[in-house]
């Protein structure tokens, strides 16, 4: 089923303008079919009620309930000083399970908190087209920008990828019953060894992936999504 | 160590020219330095002899023979209607380790081949540029394009992502001892159900990837990335 973001919501009604409205001229949906509206932070069932030049009027028959996956998993990932790189971390995060994404500035990330800041609203629109594609529950939700010192171990599992790491693997990982990971995730040339000490002085784990290094961005949807796709074999109810 | 591209090989000497050249000049590397050269589909471990404004000599300490991680895996990718997508592709599954990619020609796919002929250079030089970054012991290789129809299921596993499956998870594989694999992944859209059937007549096991609906190339990265990750657990041998 297609799914598209409202713009307004009044009492039973949802409205559909703009651009998400030519995208809906362009799925050629028409008055009577059924679609998913996503608006003020819920998702809707509907019937696609009016179809006018200017906005399609949706009537609410539920609101869909899905449960997010488990483990929520945060993904704190220092921003690559490419920073384009971050449109592809978004979107494959996104995919791939993320719950939560944090922007991290450390040693070797991208510095500027305040063009971090003011690229927030972009990825959120990226997450929001991966929300759209992928039949998330939620979008991804995309946090402020913090440095690496204020991080806190403060989930079930704690994890960050190191490729110069060799101490555990992700065999190692006891995955039964976890319900929220923090995993960080090193900018291009990893973190410097006293972050690496720092992190392990907060009670993250360090763990490598195989075979080979990968880049940042590799690594973050790697990470995620076998913590995620190993983490769900542990679960076996959400397998139902 | 830097890896570089050699241009030519003659008796213990080999040459680094053009671009590769740059590129070692922008690493700053001096004569006396150790530096891999890979040249002829060998890798070597070389010392920089002479550096001069169009070539580097650079003399073979001794040729590096790094097993290639095992399961050696096949990805048989659909090649995408937006073609560019395919760069991504072969950049990431170069690093999470697939041994070999052919490009498929299905229903939904790309399809003209002589195009995607034209772009094996392209892709080749990707795969090069992949190699040096992420260390692997090989390049990835790139094979000719073929139809979907003439797909063989000739590895020890055979598979087939398709998220409309819910059939088989990879929970359900038994990766122990497993050294090839056959990965075939769809394009945007996915199979046809005749494909599908196909490729299961064929002996090729339906298997999806959780927990959400991913796109062609993210389907590949996070594919290969698992099976690699999950086989080199059973394959203890390699952890050492």
């Amino acid at each position: 089923m297609d799914r598209f973001l409202g713009s307004k919501r009044s009492h039973g009604i949802l409205l559909i303008e703009g651009e998400e409205l030519n995208h809906l001229f362009a799925k050629r949906l028409k008055a009577g079919q059924e679609l998913e509206v996503f608006v003020e932070g819920k998702l809707y069932l509907c019937t696609l009620e009016k179809l006018s030049r200017s906005y399609a009027s949706c009537l609410i028959k539920r609101e869909i309930e899905n449960p997010t996956p488990l483990p929520m998993i945060n993904l704190y990932q220092c921003v690559p000083v490419e920073l384009k790189n971050m449109d592809l971390i978004v979107e494959k995060v996104s995919e791939v399970g993320a719950f939560k994404l944090t922007p991290v500035i450390s040693d070797r990330s991208f510095q500027s908190k305040g063009v971090i800041e003011k690229k927030l609203e972009r990825w959120k629109r990226i997450a929001l087209a991966s929300f759209k594609q992928c039949r998330r529950p939620k979008p991804l939700d995309i946090d402020q920008p913090i440095h690496l010192k204020d991080i806190r171990a403060d989930a079930q599992l704690n994890l960050f990828l190191d490729s110069f790491e060799k101490e555990r693997s992700i065999k190692d990982l006891n995955l039964n019953g976890i319900k929220t990971i923090n995993l960080v995730v090193g900018p291009e040339g990893g973190f410097t060894s006293q972050e690496s000490e720092f992190l392990k002085s907060l009670g993250f784990l360090p763990i490598r992936l195989y075979p080979y290094i990968l880049r940042s961005e590799t690594a973050s949807i790697l990470g995620v999504g076998l913590l995620m796709n190993l983490s769900i074999l542990s679960l076996p109810t959400y397998q139902e």
